[in-house]
């Protein structure tokens, strides 16, 4: 089969690669049918993070289910399968509580499962699913195409974006300030929207990220950064700064605007990788405000998720503006990392 | 009257002032009937914040009206009330959303209000209350000497110990680690069995102190501190931590001692004043701790937890270890100082 592998900063290939195999007996292989590239991803590319040797990478994916060990029982060959960007048992007391993320037995795609054997990335024609049961959710029937991009937002994106929305504890009647405009933070804004917030700031600038912010629920759009876009947040809610802050970037400005736009008693929700940023600590303490987040779980929200895709409530498909076949994934890498596209949706 | 004055690291004077005045139609004055000696007292007694000149010192305080202004309509000459460590009008948006200690007109004892005027501390006879509608809430009929200390506490160390239990999210059949055997870490054991946790781990190395703790609700208590102690508080929560970790102290190592013993998806509320404490992001990130608290809402906490002291639910009362009068006011920061005392309750 084909995958992508990183070799260095901004040396991203399309290679052969021996197919994926049933390695476990809890394992599913499943053929990917949309893949896409993450914002994540951007800081090996940009080598942020090192790259000390050439590894698969990609962690986003719907498929259809090719084969499956024998313990497998929640999927069978042949099904349309959604996954979180870790896979997980579901069945330990941390998933129970619902923090999948952290399982005890957590795995990322494109590094070796716990016991060394090989796990790819999902920019890959095959995957390797440890854990199937605990980590895959199968759609009633095979989904028509223009639900693809939808569904595969599920992987990362979209419950990312949800889980800024909760960890923030978004809820009828809350203003809420978004800080990013990527595919989370807009994802974000969706989230907020169908939490039932009163009032959704999309801090942007952005005209084709600000104008799918307003479809999927934004309220006002902040185009300044910094002290000035908090400013601006305090001026549109009253003058205290949003109840709820969805931190979907990671960065040590990000992380700075999120909190000078928070009112007192306000909760931040982040989930951008942290890159630096620090928590505020007498801010914090002098305010009220609190910091909650983190990885997403995303197989605790897949089953509402895909019912909100399947049923029409949400569309956060429409993240993705770029579509490019998997041969071209390099070229995919370089327009999100120019900011040509929010995100690049690729098919096999 | 006589006022307790702090001059500089270690000087703590009771001296002569003029009793304080109606100065704002929505004020009242208190004779203070107890009032007592906080932690946070301690951090310029120690010289570990600056004293630039001597000011009065005291922030907790019952007692009995003695004046009102003329716009003051919820309590009356003569009631015996309770207050909280900082005033509050009770009625801003802030407030409204239970947030009382950023009021829009929040204010200290101790310090000028925001027109300039004086506002003495409460370890004196006599204490000037702004936004007494706000800022004080009366009990039905004059209480029993023995309810005195419970009462007192009201005033900060049980409220917020209640609100690092609150912040952490304790609720029932959670499990509960208390960093801080102080008196508000003591309340918080007693906020934590109040809330439903199943299992509360006092962190204490003080035989006295644990006997309390014991007495309050701990179900276990750990000795070790750092990264030791964070390891028996997994051992006794199945391998991961606490659910809720409730920080009562505010230095570095307690800060980072409750982060270790929070489990995936666990909740620090932190009530300790942040010297030096940082909020480990990495961490927060991958295993999903959250961190929130700050400085205590007293009045929004204050009629409920007034009710469980008078029908004899709850009697914090019991971290006074120690009482003096006013006079030997200095002593008693001594005490407190040495770790002679736990808590210090003053008689006028």
């Amino acid at each position: 089969m084909r995958a992508t592998m990183i070799h260095a900063p901004r040396d991203i290939r399309l290679e052969q690669a021996p197919d994926p195999a049933v390695l476990a007996p809890t394992d599913a292989v499943v053929r990917v049918v949309r893949s896409c590239i993450c914002g994540s991803d951007l800081w090996p590319y940009r080598g942020v993070n090192p790259t000390d040797e050439p590894h698969p990478i990609g962690h986003e994916y719907v498929g259809v289910v090719e084969k499956v060990g024998s313990d497998v029982a929640t999927v069978s060959v042949g099904q349309f399968v959604v996954g979180g960007f870790t896979y997980s048992d579901n069945t330990c007391e941390i998933c129970r509580e619902g923090m999948h993320s952290a399982c005890e037995q957590v795995g990322y795609y494109g590094s070796p499962d716990r016991q060394g054997r090989p796990v790819g990335g999902c920019q890959a024609e095959l995957l390797r699913v440890p854990l199937a049961d605990g980590t895959l959710v199968a759609t009633p029937e095979r989904p028509s195409e223009e639900l693809l991009p939808s569904l595969l937002t599920l992987s990362d994106v979209m419950a990312t974006g949800w889980h800024a929305a909760v960890s923030a504890g978004v809820r009828d009647g809350g203003t809420v300030a978004v800080v990013g405009d990527g595919a989370v933070g807009l994802c974000a804004v969706l989230a907020a929207r169908e939490l039932g917030a009163s009032r959704i700031i999309a801090m942007s600038r952005h005209a084709s990220r600000q104008e799918v912010a307003r479809a999927f629920g934004a309220t006002d759009v902040v185009e300044e950064r910094g002290d000035e876009g908090a400013e601006r947040v305090r001026e549109l809610t009253g003058g205290h700064g949003a109840h709820h802050v969805l931190e979907c970037v990671g960065t040590k400005d990000s992380m700075a605007q999120a909190f000078a736009s928070a009112r007192p008693g306000g909760q931040v929700g982040f989930v951008g990788v942290p890159h630096g940023g620090e928590a505020p600590m007498e801010r914090m303490f002098r305010k009220n405000v609190s910091l909650a987040g983190g990885m997403a779980p995303v197989r605790r929200y897949l089953p509402d998720l895909l019912g909100r895709v399947l049923s029409g409530a949400i569309d956060p498909g429409r993240v993705f503006d770029l579509t490019l076949p998997l041969d071209q994934v390099a070229e995919g890498y370089r327009a999100m990392d120019e900011r040509r596209a929010i995100k690049v949706l690729l098919e096999p």
